[in-house]
């Protein structure tokens, strides 16, 4: 790494277009303008949405781009009007902004910042320019922290300080995957004390959700996958029971039901699958269960399902980011996570130094990691 | 009417076979065995669900039937073991039974008693045996209560007793209509005082949502129909505007969302319309809109939408008769109504006599009335 003025050169690692894998390169990364943040990223975890970006299927990317969106750094400058955050702050960039003003920041019940890629790009900065450049090329921003860059910068918006002894490589996590799951648990779904809940699906996040209920008293914690290496894990951190669908001949809604009853309270879909949305749907007991469609649907996909599955007042909701506001939340779970209320740190399975990244996407690809930390 | 021992005789409207409209017939009605109560029907409404009997799209109905489920009515006598009911008591027959005993009875958070239709047939009392017959021939009950007989028997898990001084010929909508259009705003949706509803659909049901927007502090009640017919009553009800989506050349999701800067808080879908449906949950907030189906789907039929529209927290839920645990709720609706806390007597466009039920269907069938009243 190499200072030149205020410009720092750096390595990042570039998706030049969709399609090919990532490579390593030394990027430019210019100073934070008005309102903007210049960290110095310490840990990045990979998360399947990164992956998404490699392949093409996340919506509304531009290559050349920088992914990452699930770090921990260290602020190294701040731009004009930046507020509460200075230069070796510890902090952990937002991949859902929270600008506290728009409409969404306003209500007490959505974490969805209208700032959000879904409603307005975050390939650049707000005025609409790059911070980076590579080989004379302008690099793109992804969800605004671009994480994969030993120096990014980011709106004042999408980024928190957080406590200063937390483990950057530990709690790199709640930028995304911990935090999306927990959450979708205690938050989205609001898990009741005493209550049966199924996850389908038990990678990092689908294990989060495991966590969360737990944290929120549930007494049968069922984890479903088709990859039963994963039941282990599972287990250990608060599943009572684990089935593999592939063991059965009957539709697996079809088991759970006969399982518990009269069907699970809680349903949480963590595969990004709509098959397995629906089998999570009717799994939910008549008249009051909740499925929570955590897992990122296929773009351009249309969800069918029978409508009488919800007439006698079953309800099936999405979930963002564990429906925490991230500027206020995170720094607490952050806090929580010092307190050893939870051990997210049983979630990751692989830590690798940064110029590996290519090895930790062959991981994920895998099916035998379950997180990956990437340490510059 | 004429009593003979204990069968009686008297009038009811039977539904011989799909397709063909109700005959009124001289039946006998046995008397209730035990857990089982006669009533003597005062008035019922028609139900776009009676219709259904009639046409077959209404599932798991034997025939002949006597159709009706929104009555009100005086007990005549009850068999072993029914306590706090005796002859004489005011009573609303549930066409949701609320046994005490099941899974679901037992959970605070659902109305979905296991002893629906939805779960075992209603077409014959709990002993499988039917208290009607006419000209020789066993008649089916509908929902346990078929309102439309001057005497019907019911299991005592699916009638409450209510207020004396209750004006039977009013609060028989308590049955079903009203209760599942009020209690789709108060229990299912928990509409928020300050928010901001959308109402697909101003039928008598819908008018009811209405009603249960305005009691619940909502400040932007905007009723939607095709026909502008329904718009004045719906106005005199809360509705602070109304909308023909046949005015637009856009579609009324997008129009909604342009109205109120980003979609409303709650979306009631009481027309039974799957497009409409669909329609209902894109006009919610983007992270926290919730949509209500209180609309029969029809049967068989598949909902079909972009998953994306739940992902960022928009939450879609069913409504069974309002939410309402039955037999706890509708005695307090009873008083509610008497203290003059709402006036769902503005629902009822038309009381007449029984003999005119087919007029009644008539005027159902020609938009022109909103709830049709029969007295004997």
């Amino acid at each position: 790494m190499e200072t030149t003025g205020k410009i720092i050169k750096c390595k990042a690692a570039v998706a030049w277009e969709i399609g090919k894998p990532l490579s390593i390169e030394e990027i430019e990364v210019a100073p934070p303008k008005s309102h903007e943040v210049r960290v110095k990223i310490i840990a990045t975890g990979i998360c399947g949405t990164d992956d998404h970006v490699l392949s093409g299927s996340f919506p509304k990317v531009n290559y050349p781009v920088i992914p990452g969106h699930e770090g921990a750094g260290i602020v190294e400058s701040v731009g004009e009007g930046v507020t509460g955050l200075n230069p070796g702050d510890k902090v952990i960039p937002l991949c859902l902004p929270q600008c506290g003003e728009c409409s969404s920041c306003l209500k007490s019940n959505t974490n969805c910042c209208l700032k959000t890629h879904l409603n307005e790009p975050q390939n650049l900065m707000p005025d609409k320019t790059s911070r980076f450049t590579c080989k004379g090329k302008l690099i793109h921003h992804f969800l605004w922290i671009s994480t994969f860059s030993e120096y990014t910068v980011m709106p004042d918006s999408t980024v928190v300080k957080i406590d200063a002894a937390a483990p950057l490589d530990k709690v790199c996590l709640f930028g995304c995957g911990f935090s999306t799951g927990y959450g979708a648990a205690l938050n989205t779904a609001q898990v009741m004390p005493g209550s049966t809940c199924a996850i389908f699906g038990l990678g990092g996040v689908g294990l989060s959700v495991v966590m969360g209920c737990k944290a929120a008293g549930a007494s049968r914690i069922i984890g479903i996958d088709i990859n039963k290496d994963k039941f282990l894990k599972a287990k250990e951190l608060g599943a009572t029971e684990c089935l593999n669908p592939q063991d059965y001949k009957k539709p697996i809604q079809e088991l759970l039901v006969e399982m518990t009853g009269h069907g699970v309270d809680y349903a949480f879909e963590v595969v990004g699958c709509l098959d397995t949305l629906t089998a999570a749907l009717a799994s939910c007991h008549l008249g009051c269960g909740v499925c929570v469609m955590v897992g990122v649907p296929p773009l351009g996909s249309r969800l069918t399902f029978d409508p009488m599955l919800l007439f006698t007042g079953r309800t099936l909701k999405g979930c963002f980011i564990g429906g925490w506001k991230m500027k206020d939340s995170i720094p607490q779970l952050v806090s929580s996570y010092m307190e050893k209320k939870f051990n997210s740190d049983a979630l990751i399975s692989h830590t690798l130094p940064f110029s590996q990244i290519s090895e930790g996407f062959n991981l994920l690809h895998s099916g035998k990691s379950i997180r990956i930390v990437l340490v510059f």
